[in-house]
Protein backbone atom coordinates (compact mmCIF):
# COMPACT_ATOMS: atom_id res chain seq x y z
CA UNK A 1 0.00 0.00 0.00
CA UNK A 2 1.20 3.46 -0.81
CA UNK A 3 1.45 6.21 2.21
CA UNK A 4 1.11 9.75 1.96
CA UNK A 5 -0.54 10.13 -1.76
CA UNK A 6 -2.48 12.87 -2.70
CA UNK A 7 -6.15 12.42 -2.64
CA UNK A 8 -7.24 12.37 -6.16
CA UNK A 9 -10.22 11.30 -8.52
CA UNK A 10 -9.62 9.30 -11.60
CA UNK A 11 -12.92 8.86 -13.88
CA UNK A 12 -13.57 5.41 -15.23
CA UNK A 13 -15.06 3.90 -18.45
CA UNK A 14 -18.24 3.74 -16.55
CA UNK A 15 -19.66 7.03 -16.26
CA UNK A 16 -19.94 8.26 -12.86
CA UNK A 17 -17.96 5.43 -11.58
CA UNK A 18 -15.09 7.20 -9.43
CA UNK A 19 -12.08 6.10 -8.44
CA UNK A 20 -10.28 7.57 -5.46
CA UNK A 21 -6.72 7.91 -3.87
CA UNK A 22 -6.98 8.68 -0.47
CA UNK A 23 -3.93 9.86 1.98
CA UNK A 24 -2.73 7.23 4.13
CA UNK A 25 -0.33 8.81 6.81
CA UNK A 26 1.75 6.00 8.70
CA UNK A 27 3.52 6.11 12.03
CA UNK A 28 4.77 3.95 15.15
CA UNK A 29 1.22 2.72 15.96
CA UNK A 30 -0.36 2.00 12.36
CA UNK A 31 -1.81 4.05 10.15
CA UNK A 32 -4.69 6.78 9.96
CA UNK A 33 -6.79 7.97 7.16
CA UNK A 34 -9.58 10.52 6.46
CA UNK A 35 -11.59 7.58 4.62
CA UNK A 36 -14.80 10.48 3.41
CA UNK A 37 -14.67 13.92 3.56
CA UNK A 38 -17.19 15.48 2.11
CA UNK A 39 -16.14 19.21 1.69
CA UNK A 40 -12.46 18.19 0.18
CA UNK A 41 -14.29 14.66 -2.29
CA UNK A 42 -17.34 17.62 -3.47
CA UNK A 43 -14.51 19.79 -4.22
CA UNK A 44 -12.92 17.44 -6.63
CA UNK A 45 -16.02 16.12 -8.41
CA UNK A 46 -17.64 13.35 -5.71
CA UNK A 47 -21.63 13.85 -5.61
CA UNK A 48 -23.02 15.14 -2.17
CA UNK A 49 -24.43 12.47 -1.98
CA UNK A 50 -25.44 12.38 1.35
CA UNK A 51 -25.17 9.01 3.45
CA UNK A 52 -27.64 8.13 5.65
CA UNK A 53 -26.07 4.33 6.02
CA UNK A 54 -22.59 2.97 6.68
CA UNK A 55 -21.95 -0.96 6.07
CA UNK A 56 -19.23 -3.26 6.96
CA UNK A 57 -18.54 -6.66 5.66
CA UNK A 58 -15.74 -8.79 6.82
CA UNK A 59 -14.19 -11.66 4.26
CA UNK A 60 -13.12 -14.28 6.46
CA UNK A 61 -10.98 -16.04 3.83
CA UNK A 62 -8.97 -14.98 0.23
CA UNK A 63 -11.39 -15.57 -1.97
CA UNK A 64 -14.86 -14.69 -0.61
CA UNK A 65 -16.85 -12.98 -3.54
CA UNK A 66 -20.19 -11.03 -3.33
CA UNK A 67 -21.97 -9.74 -6.04
CA UNK A 68 -23.04 -8.70 -8.74
CA UNK A 69 -25.64 -6.24 -7.27
CA UNK A 70 -26.91 -3.01 -8.58
CA UNK A 71 -29.23 -1.27 -6.04
CA UNK A 72 -31.62 1.58 -6.29
CA UNK A 73 -29.19 4.21 -4.26
CA UNK A 74 -25.25 5.27 -4.11
CA UNK A 75 -22.38 3.63 -2.58
CA UNK A 76 -19.08 4.83 -1.93
CA UNK A 77 -16.81 1.75 -1.33
CA UNK A 78 -13.50 1.77 0.97
CA UNK A 79 -11.58 -1.26 2.45
CA UNK A 80 -10.93 -0.70 6.41
CA UNK A 81 -8.22 -3.65 6.26
CA UNK A 82 -6.64 -6.18 3.53
CA UNK A 83 -7.55 -5.46 -0.16
CA UNK A 84 -9.54 -6.57 -2.96
CA UNK A 85 -10.39 -7.20 -6.70
CA UNK A 86 -13.24 -5.39 -7.71
CA UNK A 87 -15.21 -5.35 -11.14
CA UNK A 88 -18.32 -3.07 -11.69
CA UNK A 89 -21.01 -3.63 -14.76
CA UNK A 90 -23.13 -0.82 -16.35
CA UNK A 91 -26.41 -2.40 -15.51
CA UNK A 92 -28.21 1.70 -16.45
CA UNK A 93 -30.10 1.18 -19.58
CA UNK A 94 -28.54 3.36 -22.60
CA UNK A 95 -25.83 2.88 -24.56
CA UNK A 96 -23.22 1.66 -21.74
CA UNK A 97 -24.99 -1.00 -20.44
CA UNK A 98 -22.58 -3.81 -20.19
CA UNK A 99 -19.43 -1.77 -19.94
CA UNK A 100 -16.84 -3.57 -17.37
CA UNK A 101 -14.48 -1.82 -15.29
CA UNK A 102 -12.24 -3.60 -12.79
CA UNK A 103 -9.60 -3.14 -10.49
CA UNK A 104 -7.41 -3.62 -7.03
CA UNK A 105 -8.54 -1.44 -3.86
CA UNK A 106 -6.65 -1.30 -0.53
CA UNK A 107 -7.00 0.96 2.13
CA UNK A 108 -5.25 3.50 0.24
CA UNK A 109 -8.33 3.38 -2.35
CA UNK A 110 -12.26 4.64 -2.44
CA UNK A 111 -14.96 4.23 -4.90
CA UNK A 112 -17.69 6.16 -5.97
CA UNK A 113 -20.61 3.87 -7.32
CA UNK A 114 -23.27 5.72 -8.93
CA UNK A 115 -27.17 4.01 -8.97
CA UNK A 116 -27.48 1.10 -11.39
CA UNK A 117 -24.06 -0.07 -11.85
CA UNK A 118 -23.60 -3.82 -10.74
CA UNK A 119 -21.12 -3.88 -7.84
CA UNK A 120 -18.86 -7.06 -6.75
CA UNK A 121 -15.64 -7.69 -5.10
CA UNK A 122 -13.34 -10.83 -4.13
CA UNK A 123 -10.93 -10.71 -0.82
CA UNK A 124 -7.20 -10.77 -1.75
CA UNK A 125 -6.36 -11.87 1.32
CA UNK A 126 -7.88 -13.86 4.86
CA UNK A 127 -9.72 -10.48 7.35
CA UNK A 128 -10.57 -8.41 4.44
CA UNK A 129 -13.07 -5.51 5.64
CA UNK A 130 -14.97 -3.42 3.21
CA UNK A 131 -17.06 -0.82 4.39
CA UNK A 132 -19.04 1.66 2.21
CA UNK A 133 -21.44 4.46 2.79
CA UNK A 134 -25.46 4.40 0.82
CA UNK A 135 -27.77 7.55 0.74
CA UNK A 136 -30.72 4.86 1.29
CA UNK A 137 -31.51 3.07 4.14
CA UNK A 138 -31.72 -0.88 2.62
CA UNK A 139 -34.70 -2.99 3.69
CA UNK A 140 -35.55 -6.64 2.60
CA UNK A 141 -38.41 -5.61 0.53
CA UNK A 142 -36.57 -3.79 -1.90
CA UNK A 143 -34.37 -6.87 -2.99
CA UNK A 144 -37.28 -6.96 -5.51
CA UNK A 145 -36.15 -3.60 -6.67
CA UNK A 146 -31.96 -4.88 -7.38
CA UNK A 147 -30.78 -5.55 -10.17
CA UNK A 148 -28.48 -8.96 -10.20
CA UNK A 149 -25.98 -10.45 -12.47
CA UNK A 150 -24.05 -13.79 -12.39
CA UNK A 151 -20.41 -13.55 -11.30
CA UNK A 152 -19.40 -16.00 -14.11
CA UNK A 153 -21.25 -14.15 -16.70
CA UNK A 154 -19.10 -15.15 -19.85
CA UNK A 155 -20.33 -12.22 -22.02
CA UNK A 156 -18.76 -9.99 -18.73
CA UNK A 157 -15.30 -12.09 -18.90
CA UNK A 158 -13.98 -10.92 -15.71
CA UNK A 159 -10.66 -12.40 -14.59
CA UNK A 160 -11.63 -13.20 -11.19
CA UNK A 161 -7.97 -13.84 -9.60
CA UNK A 162 -8.90 -16.44 -7.64
CA UNK A 163 -11.40 -19.24 -9.37
CA UNK A 164 -14.68 -18.79 -8.24
CA UNK A 165 -15.51 -22.48 -8.10
CA UNK A 166 -12.59 -21.96 -5.37
CA UNK A 167 -14.29 -19.02 -3.81
CA UNK A 168 -16.69 -18.84 -0.95
CA UNK A 169 -20.06 -17.02 -2.66
CA UNK A 170 -23.48 -16.96 -0.68
CA UNK A 171 -26.32 -19.51 -2.09
CA UNK A 172 -28.21 -16.16 -3.50
CA UNK A 173 -25.08 -15.14 -5.72
CA UNK A 174 -24.49 -18.86 -7.49
CA UNK A 175 -28.14 -18.16 -9.03
CA UNK A 176 -28.18 -14.95 -10.61
CA UNK A 177 -29.16 -14.31 -14.17
CA UNK A 178 -26.12 -13.79 -16.91
CA UNK A 179 -26.60 -10.24 -18.01
CA UNK A 180 -28.57 -10.78 -21.59
CA UNK A 181 -31.31 -12.56 -19.11
CA UNK A 182 -31.24 -9.35 -16.16
CA UNK A 183 -33.42 -5.96 -15.96
CA UNK A 184 -31.63 -3.47 -16.24
CA UNK A 185 -32.43 -0.64 -13.63
CA UNK A 186 -35.44 1.19 -13.53
CA UNK A 187 -34.23 5.23 -13.72
CA UNK A 188 -34.54 6.37 -10.87
CA UNK A 189 -38.47 8.09 -9.98
CA UNK A 190 -39.03 12.10 -10.48
CA UNK B 1 -18.16 -11.52 19.63
CA UNK B 2 -21.96 -11.98 19.67
CA UNK B 3 -23.78 -12.17 16.88
CA UNK B 4 -27.92 -11.53 16.22
CA UNK B 5 -28.00 -9.50 18.86
CA UNK B 6 -30.93 -6.94 18.79
CA UNK B 7 -29.88 -3.19 17.52
CA UNK B 8 -30.74 -1.77 21.13
CA UNK B 9 -29.25 1.57 23.09
CA UNK B 10 -27.85 1.81 26.83
CA UNK B 11 -26.73 5.24 28.47
CA UNK B 12 -24.05 5.64 30.74
CA UNK B 13 -22.99 7.62 33.82
CA UNK B 14 -21.52 10.18 31.00
CA UNK B 15 -24.83 12.47 30.06
CA UNK B 16 -24.98 11.70 25.88
CA UNK B 17 -22.65 8.83 25.89
CA UNK B 18 -24.66 6.25 24.15
CA UNK B 19 -23.68 2.34 24.00
CA UNK B 20 -25.22 0.19 21.16
CA UNK B 21 -25.73 -3.26 20.41
CA UNK B 22 -25.30 -3.55 17.11
CA UNK B 23 -26.90 -6.74 14.86
CA UNK B 24 -24.03 -8.55 13.48
CA UNK B 25 -24.94 -11.33 10.78
CA UNK B 26 -22.34 -14.24 9.99
CA UNK B 27 -22.32 -16.57 7.22
CA UNK B 28 -20.15 -18.55 5.04
CA UNK B 29 -18.38 -16.01 3.84
CA UNK B 30 -17.96 -13.82 6.87
CA UNK B 31 -19.97 -11.34 8.79
CA UNK B 32 -22.25 -8.59 7.73
CA UNK B 33 -23.68 -5.68 9.73
CA UNK B 34 -25.55 -2.17 9.29
CA UNK B 35 -22.73 -0.21 11.38
CA UNK B 36 -24.65 2.98 11.51
CA UNK B 37 -28.36 3.56 10.28
CA UNK B 38 -29.65 6.65 10.53
CA UNK B 39 -33.35 6.17 10.34
CA UNK B 40 -33.54 2.84 13.21
CA UNK B 41 -31.08 4.84 15.48
CA UNK B 42 -32.25 7.95 15.95
CA UNK B 43 -35.34 6.28 16.71
CA UNK B 44 -33.61 5.05 19.37
CA UNK B 45 -32.17 8.30 20.76
CA UNK B 46 -29.37 8.75 18.50
CA UNK B 47 -28.64 12.52 17.18
CA UNK B 48 -29.38 13.00 14.13
CA UNK B 49 -25.71 13.96 14.56
CA UNK B 50 -25.32 14.53 10.09
CA UNK B 51 -21.48 12.86 9.88
CA UNK B 52 -19.98 15.18 7.14
CA UNK B 53 -15.99 12.69 7.46
CA UNK B 54 -15.18 9.22 8.06
CA UNK B 55 -11.83 8.33 10.12
CA UNK B 56 -10.63 4.91 10.05
CA UNK B 57 -7.20 4.16 12.44
CA UNK B 58 -5.37 0.82 11.72
CA UNK B 59 -3.40 -0.64 14.95
CA UNK B 60 -1.09 -2.48 13.83
CA UNK B 61 -0.13 -3.97 17.58
CA UNK B 62 -2.35 -4.97 20.69
CA UNK B 63 -1.13 -2.41 23.06
CA UNK B 64 -1.59 0.52 21.02
CA UNK B 65 -3.40 3.87 22.94
CA UNK B 66 -4.79 6.74 21.73
CA UNK B 67 -6.02 9.43 23.33
CA UNK B 68 -7.67 11.81 25.56
CA UNK B 69 -8.71 13.47 23.22
CA UNK B 70 -11.75 16.05 23.20
CA UNK B 71 -12.56 17.60 19.77
CA UNK B 72 -15.28 20.13 19.33
CA UNK B 73 -17.57 18.20 17.29
CA UNK B 74 -19.77 14.92 18.10
CA UNK B 75 -18.52 10.99 16.99
CA UNK B 76 -20.16 7.67 16.20
CA UNK B 77 -17.33 5.28 16.75
CA UNK B 78 -17.20 1.37 16.35
CA UNK B 79 -14.61 -1.29 15.45
CA UNK B 80 -14.29 -3.27 11.94
CA UNK B 81 -11.43 -5.84 13.15
CA UNK B 82 -9.87 -7.06 16.39
CA UNK B 83 -11.91 -5.11 19.88
CA UNK B 84 -10.35 -2.22 21.89
CA UNK B 85 -10.66 -1.17 25.88
CA UNK B 86 -12.24 2.40 25.68
CA UNK B 87 -12.00 5.49 27.88
CA UNK B 88 -13.95 7.87 28.04
CA UNK B 89 -14.01 10.92 30.28
CA UNK B 90 -16.41 13.93 30.65
CA UNK B 91 -14.90 17.14 29.83
CA UNK B 92 -16.97 19.75 29.81
CA UNK B 93 -17.60 22.22 32.30
CA UNK B 94 -20.24 21.52 34.64
CA UNK B 95 -21.42 18.72 37.14
CA UNK B 96 -20.09 15.79 35.54
CA UNK B 97 -16.38 17.22 34.80
CA UNK B 98 -13.81 14.16 35.28
CA UNK B 99 -16.39 11.43 35.23
CA UNK B 100 -14.87 8.44 33.13
CA UNK B 101 -16.57 5.35 31.25
CA UNK B 102 -15.04 2.13 30.28
CA UNK B 103 -15.71 -0.64 28.20
CA UNK B 104 -14.98 -3.08 25.79
CA UNK B 105 -16.05 -2.82 21.96
CA UNK B 106 -16.14 -5.42 19.61
CA UNK B 107 -17.75 -5.20 16.15
CA UNK B 108 -20.84 -5.71 17.57
CA UNK B 109 -20.94 -2.52 19.76
CA UNK B 110 -20.45 1.21 18.75
CA UNK B 111 -20.64 4.48 20.99
CA UNK B 112 -21.78 7.86 20.71
CA UNK B 113 -19.42 10.32 21.88
CA UNK B 114 -20.76 13.92 22.40
CA UNK B 115 -18.52 17.17 21.78
CA UNK B 116 -16.82 17.67 24.77
CA UNK B 117 -16.26 14.03 26.02
CA UNK B 118 -12.79 12.83 25.93
CA UNK B 119 -12.18 9.73 23.93
CA UNK B 120 -9.15 7.32 24.35
CA UNK B 121 -8.72 3.96 23.56
CA UNK B 122 -6.30 0.88 23.55
CA UNK B 123 -6.58 -2.09 21.09
CA UNK B 124 -6.31 -5.36 22.39
CA UNK B 125 -5.38 -7.12 19.09
CA UNK B 126 -2.94 -7.13 16.54
CA UNK B 127 -4.77 -5.87 13.57
CA UNK B 128 -7.37 -3.53 15.59
CA UNK B 129 -9.46 -1.26 12.78
CA UNK B 130 -11.08 1.66 14.28
CA UNK B 131 -13.83 4.01 12.31
CA UNK B 132 -15.46 6.55 13.45
CA UNK B 133 -18.06 9.10 11.86
CA UNK B 134 -17.79 12.94 12.65
CA UNK B 135 -19.94 15.89 12.33
CA UNK B 136 -17.28 18.50 11.36
CA UNK B 137 -14.40 18.39 9.35
CA UNK B 138 -10.83 18.29 10.41
CA UNK B 139 -8.44 20.59 9.97
CA UNK B 140 -4.80 21.33 12.19
CA UNK B 141 -5.13 24.80 13.10
CA UNK B 142 -9.10 23.49 14.79
CA UNK B 143 -6.24 21.57 17.67
CA UNK B 144 -6.07 24.53 19.28
CA UNK B 145 -9.45 23.97 20.47
CA UNK B 146 -9.17 20.35 22.00
CA UNK B 147 -8.87 19.62 25.29
CA UNK B 148 -6.18 17.04 26.21
CA UNK B 149 -5.79 15.13 29.15
CA UNK B 150 -3.27 12.35 29.89
CA UNK B 151 -3.89 8.65 29.62
CA UNK B 152 -1.81 7.93 32.80
CA UNK B 153 -2.80 10.36 34.79
CA UNK B 154 -3.76 9.10 38.63
CA UNK B 155 -7.04 10.86 39.33
CA UNK B 156 -9.01 9.13 36.40
CA UNK B 157 -7.46 6.06 37.49
CA UNK B 158 -8.38 4.11 34.12
CA UNK B 159 -7.00 0.68 34.79
CA UNK B 160 -5.80 -0.35 31.10
CA UNK B 161 -5.57 -3.86 30.47
CA UNK B 162 -1.98 -3.55 28.74
CA UNK B 163 0.21 -1.42 30.92
CA UNK B 164 1.02 1.99 29.64
CA UNK B 165 4.38 1.84 29.72
CA UNK B 166 4.65 -1.45 27.19
CA UNK B 167 2.04 -0.14 24.51
CA UNK B 168 2.41 2.35 21.33
CA UNK B 169 1.75 5.96 21.42
CA UNK B 170 2.07 9.12 19.93
CA UNK B 171 5.05 11.32 21.06
CA UNK B 172 1.78 13.89 21.85
CA UNK B 173 -0.08 11.61 23.59
CA UNK B 174 2.58 11.52 26.20
CA UNK B 175 3.09 15.02 27.27
CA UNK B 176 -0.61 15.88 27.77
CA UNK B 177 -2.00 17.68 31.28
CA UNK B 178 -3.84 15.46 34.20
CA UNK B 179 -7.11 16.74 34.50
CA UNK B 180 -6.54 19.49 37.03
CA UNK B 181 -4.28 21.24 34.76
CA UNK B 182 -6.66 20.81 31.95
CA UNK B 183 -9.08 23.34 30.51
CA UNK B 184 -12.65 22.20 29.99
CA UNK B 185 -13.92 21.94 26.81
CA UNK B 186 -15.84 25.99 25.84
CA UNK B 187 -19.61 25.19 24.96
CA UNK B 188 -20.46 25.46 21.34
CA UNK B 189 -20.42 29.13 20.01
CA UNK B 190 -24.38 29.73 19.41
C1 LIG C 1 -27.12 -5.15 2.31
C2 LIG C 1 -27.70 -5.41 3.72
C3 LIG C 1 -27.84 -6.70 4.20
N1 LIG C 1 -28.34 -6.92 5.46
C4 LIG C 1 -28.39 -8.30 5.98
C5 LIG C 1 -29.16 -9.32 5.16
C6 LIG C 1 -28.41 -10.58 5.45
O1 LIG C 1 -28.81 -11.14 6.70
C7 LIG C 1 -26.96 -10.15 5.62
C8 LIG C 1 -26.12 -10.32 4.38
O2 LIG C 1 -26.81 -9.76 3.25
P1 LIG C 1 -26.37 -10.11 1.78
O3 LIG C 1 -27.34 -9.44 0.86
O4 LIG C 1 -26.14 -11.57 1.64
O5 LIG C 1 -24.96 -9.37 1.73
P2 LIG C 1 -23.93 -9.23 0.54
O6 LIG C 1 -22.62 -8.93 1.13
O7 LIG C 1 -24.06 -10.39 -0.41
O8 LIG C 1 -24.49 -7.93 -0.22
C9 LIG C 1 -23.68 -6.88 -0.53
O9 LIG C 1 -22.91 -7.26 -1.67
C10 LIG C 1 -22.13 -6.21 -2.21
C11 LIG C 1 -21.42 -6.74 -3.45
C12 LIG C 1 -23.05 -5.06 -2.52
O10 LIG C 1 -22.41 -4.00 -3.06
C13 LIG C 1 -23.71 -4.60 -1.24
O11 LIG C 1 -24.46 -3.43 -1.43
C14 LIG C 1 -24.58 -5.70 -0.78
O12 LIG C 1 -25.57 -5.99 -1.75
O13 LIG C 1 -27.04 -8.78 6.00
C15 LIG C 1 -28.72 -5.87 6.27
O14 LIG C 1 -29.16 -6.08 7.42
N2 LIG C 1 -28.60 -4.58 5.81
C16 LIG C 1 -28.08 -4.31 4.57
O15 LIG C 1 -27.95 -3.11 4.24
C1 LIG D 1 -7.85 13.32 13.41
C2 LIG D 1 -7.24 13.51 12.03
C3 LIG D 1 -5.87 13.33 11.81
N1 LIG D 1 -5.32 13.50 10.59
C4 LIG D 1 -3.89 13.23 10.37
C5 LIG D 1 -2.92 14.02 11.22
C6 LIG D 1 -1.78 13.03 11.38
O1 LIG D 1 -0.94 13.05 10.23
C7 LIG D 1 -2.44 11.67 11.41
C8 LIG D 1 -2.68 11.11 12.80
O2 LIG D 1 -3.30 12.12 13.61
P1 LIG D 1 -3.34 12.00 15.19
O3 LIG D 1 -3.98 13.23 15.74
O4 LIG D 1 -1.98 11.59 15.71
O5 LIG D 1 -4.31 10.76 15.35
P2 LIG D 1 -4.88 10.06 16.65
O6 LIG D 1 -5.31 8.69 16.28
O7 LIG D 1 -3.92 10.23 17.79
O8 LIG D 1 -6.16 10.96 16.93
C9 LIG D 1 -7.39 10.38 17.16
O9 LIG D 1 -7.39 9.84 18.48
C10 LIG D 1 -8.65 9.37 18.92
C11 LIG D 1 -8.50 8.90 20.33
C12 LIG D 1 -9.63 10.51 18.78
O10 LIG D 1 -10.88 10.17 19.17
C13 LIG D 1 -9.71 10.90 17.32
O11 LIG D 1 -10.74 11.84 17.08
C14 LIG D 1 -8.40 11.50 16.95
O12 LIG D 1 -8.12 12.61 17.76
O13 LIG D 1 -3.70 11.86 10.73
C15 LIG D 1 -6.11 13.82 9.48
O14 LIG D 1 -5.61 13.96 8.35
N2 LIG D 1 -7.45 13.99 9.67
C16 LIG D 1 -8.06 13.85 10.89
O15 LIG D 1 -9.31 13.96 10.97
Amino acid sequence: MDFEKELKVTETNIPGLLVFDLSVHGDNRGWFKENWQRAKMTALGLPDFGPVQNNISFNAVKGVTRGIHAEPWDKYISIAAGSIFGAWVDLRPGETLGQVFTTRLDPSKAIYVPRGVGNSFQALEDGTVYTYLVNAHWSLEQKKTYTFVNLADPELNIQWPIPLEESERSEADLHHPMLKDAKPMAPRRT
